[in-house]
């Protein structure tokens, strides 16, 4: 049976291209440095967002702990929104691997105000008791959706820079912001210090990420890359699907992004459904089925009979996402599918 | 030359019979457990706080650390107040001894919300990206002058029990909190899993704090204290002041706070200068002197030259604490010193 | 040009077997337990070793480095050899991740003494000032080209369950283990809890490891997969390629074994050159050429020039190493160029 | 009753004349650096071991434990002796505090050589696969009741010094060294970068340990020590007594050790007692009771129904320490009741 899968961008499956890429990869030992197909990527990879070098790493969680670890000290403080997945969704990593202090700032929807982020920035010799802030820390697009302005990163790098205080940018979906942005990638991330995208969720590669930043911050990073078990071997086998990920992919996001205003609006037409539809930047949906009577587990279990694989409610809310393998046709039907259920 | 100091209640001296307890202890190597007068502290220190056991470490920093260590596991959540001290004046030190990640919530004057609490808990089984919560922080009295209500207390408490999370109390002015309840300190921390507060500040003992709680749980801290390099000697020479300040101490805390209330009283009085009445729990008086037109460095210089020791501006207030050194004749010299250099 | 490549068995290039079978790869979303060919991977793997459950890894170090984490609460020790792979060649990573305290033992090329480990073995509740031992590790075949024999295996299995401490095996090689034994992999793993096995090296996947164990252990490992960064997403499309390489390329090993001794046979021949003969046990050759009068340097390059790779000296040795892109022909070839460039 | 105690130098109680000067002392809040005796005793020390800066410290694992944080980043390797105190008895911590992965080399009676310590250094940009080499530790004297000669102590500062990595001693018992050895105190550590030494045990200070380096370090080690919870208050209670105990105590460890040689002496005319005589360089003595009959758990009870107290076996032997409270008539005295049990 053939699912159409809206739990998230992450359930993307490989595109034929990058079946064909991988089969045809020049491969050598990355560890030894001897995998041009990775060199490639890498390289293009800097590129794309305006950074002096680029690491592969196997996970989206993998590459931004190896940056928190990378740019911090031990008990340094990292500043970032309470919300974000640094904080909700990695396991709480950062306290183990880069021993760091999260100093977490109330976010609006994702926004962090840079005159917050000031006021909690400290210097480690101003007194004994304090900590020293080591990063800060942003995601973009963020996982609740939206898309954060290019103002508001630029307020938030102009703080960072004036404290001396590096920022990276937890761009997990990176390209969909600038797409929503209408911008190139680099236009976001000239307002970081370091970055990490993945190959994975809505670009399709099945596996890898980029950490970017400049050289010597890479440099470090490939070591300590090795310490958390991120050496790779003939890793040319992912730079290939990653490649084509970059080079291909990222204008289909684009679609992606219509059809889930689609899908917001059309369920938003049906009774008691609740569109969260002022947040709908990116390739996800969220809405409430409350005031319809029907419960989240029947709607999860009557999708699944119908061939279509949901999530449950989190936070009260129902999530979907489009993605590659979501078409038009599939949209309305999904929206046909809830209606049914939902009556 | 005496000085008058209002920097803090850490600045207090040892009291006469301190000294001479101190001269007469009989003391052993309580690494061997062979302290006779730190038994007796240890055992006295259990009771006052209703808990079963309690160990002396060398400060309420190290009380602090040693219990989130003892309570977590690494990468565990401790869920606390934005503004508490183990955020903003222990150094980081979460994120290095204990390895756990602070999950701070907003602290509305030092009280936190028990359903803002609930709502962060979380269980490591739950799902793959979350760790789970090792420990719930409470401190009482906030060192921003105010008590949390007993309600608050237990209605964290009641929350963390209903999820099984352990509570640990920094109550660093434990006995300025029970004093301005007006309740036995056991009555507070009854809502306690550990407590750790200090015999030095208001108490007025040299050195040292106590963590108190279950004995398997001070057991275990014990070993803890070790590995962090608190295992002391012939610590007895300490515990004698300790004892002093239990026994003798508490009772003068109420006269602390009647000469905070008096200061902030007159303070109030002289034009310009705003005095946070509201927030006058304890033995602490926070003020601004903005609209004065007089610089905190000019009023700092000025009453240092007068004999009087003050702490500059932090967050644009100034901060005077009272302590057992310092009489209400001395609060009337202080405020006709402040009057002097603002006029 | 196509070169010749002794530098490691890592080197290996992925079989058109493997090629193939990732380009036909039925994958899913593994962080939710969604791929089929990553599921068939882990049980096979699992029965290879006779443990109940297996999990992927990105690489051995993150293998190794998972299973100390997982075992060990911070700050226990970890008895294993002085020159195994976990101390020398892992960055340091015990430190930073699991947080453990390294003891190491004199090794006996490669086997440790199990009288030696019952030695160091220490209770946490013993004596105050003593950590706890939390884990043995021994290394199978060791990376000095030597396999432990099953009867230190044994007994040091032995003694560890007697004081109730796991045995971890670092198996990167334990298939080249096995076919020198003349046993299945299972005989040896069956004196530990837990192994890591590299589905790279010899077996030439591009990339991955597996960690087995107790499905307990495995369902917690699993867990701090995700906080370490190594839950992928379609993994299939490597699990495709680690499948071929169990079911297809443990027998190639012996042929590797062959023509490791015919090498070292061979290169013994040469005037000056001194193999370490008695330590051919897998794919590895240890010799000298000091009394060549040419410096390893000369020989790096010599070889290279002739389309050989080979690393530097590393303690006063050079290594070659053979795989499956190795042949015998290729081994009279390189045995002849060394000749040229030592004449 | 009194007791004499054998047990350790800890056990030490302390002075009439240290119980004088606490009682006495000025004392302010040394977490302001307002505490003059700690100032003086702070400078006092460092001039003592020739270093630019001291600190003072709880306990003699906190010096050591805030030594290795204060020298090294996270994942650093420090070599140090097999049975070395940091290793042996210091709860594991260097893996949780400083988060540093020991590298132990094999110790002769305490004593290490300078090239094995040479052939482990490493650098971290030598390879991708080692970590840096960020410290180098002596004990001296060592815990084993010897002393590391002057030549050893020079020939691993010179190795260090050539590859830039510092020393740092553990002098616990840095005064039992220098009187063994007839020189001051600083003649030994001039081959170190950093020292700790003890307050307490032979020199009868009750509580506290220096930390002693270049006024970098010791700034360094400053604010490292308050996120490590040992900011003490009016600690100059404790101070006052360790400057007596560096004024007035170090000479009296020349009649420990002539005590010690005494009671090694004695004992080894007991028939059956076997006493490591080339070993007793400080105020130590080992020796068997095997060959007697006796049981050492009979030895200690039997010790103790005579006041006089003494540890249990360890490795096999027993340990007698002499100290400032067991005089000449003593030992004798102990000698006489060791004859009558074991007889």
């Amino acid at each position: 049976m053939k699912y159409i899968d809206l739990r998230s961008d992450t359930v993307t499956q490989p595109t034929p291209n990058m079946r064909e890429a991988m089969f045809n990869a020049i491969v050598g030992d990355d560890v030894y440095g001897d995998d041009p197909t990775m060199r490639e990527l890498e390289e293009y990879a800097a590129k794309v967002v305006g950074k002096e070098a680029a690491l592969f790493v196997p996970s989206g969680t993998f590459g931004n702990q190896l940056s928190l670890f990378t740019h911090c000290n031990r008990g340094d403080e990292v500043i970032l929104g309470d919300d974000c997945h640094i904080v909700a969704h990695e396991v709480g990593a950062a306290s183990v691997i880069a021993g760091v202090q999260l100093r977490t700032i109330v976010s609006n929807k994702g926004e962090l105000d840079p005159k917050e982020i000031e006021n909690r920035i400290r210097k480690a010799d101003e007194d004994i008791h304090f900590p020293g802030t080591g990063l800060i820390c942003v995601e973009n697009a963020h996982s609740n959706g939206r898309v954060v302005s290019l103002s508001i990163m630029k307020g938030i790098y102009e703080v960072a820079q004036k404290h001396n205080v590096p920022v990276h940018l937890d761009g997990a979906r990176l390209f969909n912001a600038a797409t929503y942005l209408g911008v190139e990638a680099k236009e976001i991330t000239k307002y970081c210090d370091s970055v990490m995208f993945c190959l994975s969720k809505g670009l399709c590669a099945p596996v890898g990420s980029i950490l970017a930043g400049s050289k010597e911050f890479i440099d470090k990073a490939r070591k300590n890359r090795k310490l958390m078990g991120g050496g790779l071997r003939q890793a040319g086998v992912l730079a290939a699907a990653g490649l084509v990920a970059l080079k291909e992919m990222i204008n289909n996001l684009k679609i992606d992004h219509e059809n889930a205003i689609l899908l917001g609006e059309e369920l938003s037409k049906i009774d008691g459904v609740k569109v969260r539809k002022e947040d709908m930047h990116i390739n996800m949906v969220f809405f409430t089925i409350k005031d319809t009577g029907c419960s989240s587990e029947k709607l999860v279990q009557g999708l699944l009979d119908k061939g279509i694989k949901i999530n449950g409610e989190e936070n009260g809310e129902i999530r979907f996402v489009t993605n590659y393998w979501v078409s038009k046709e599939d949209v309305y039907h999904v929206v046909n599918c809830v209606k049914e259920i939902l009556n």
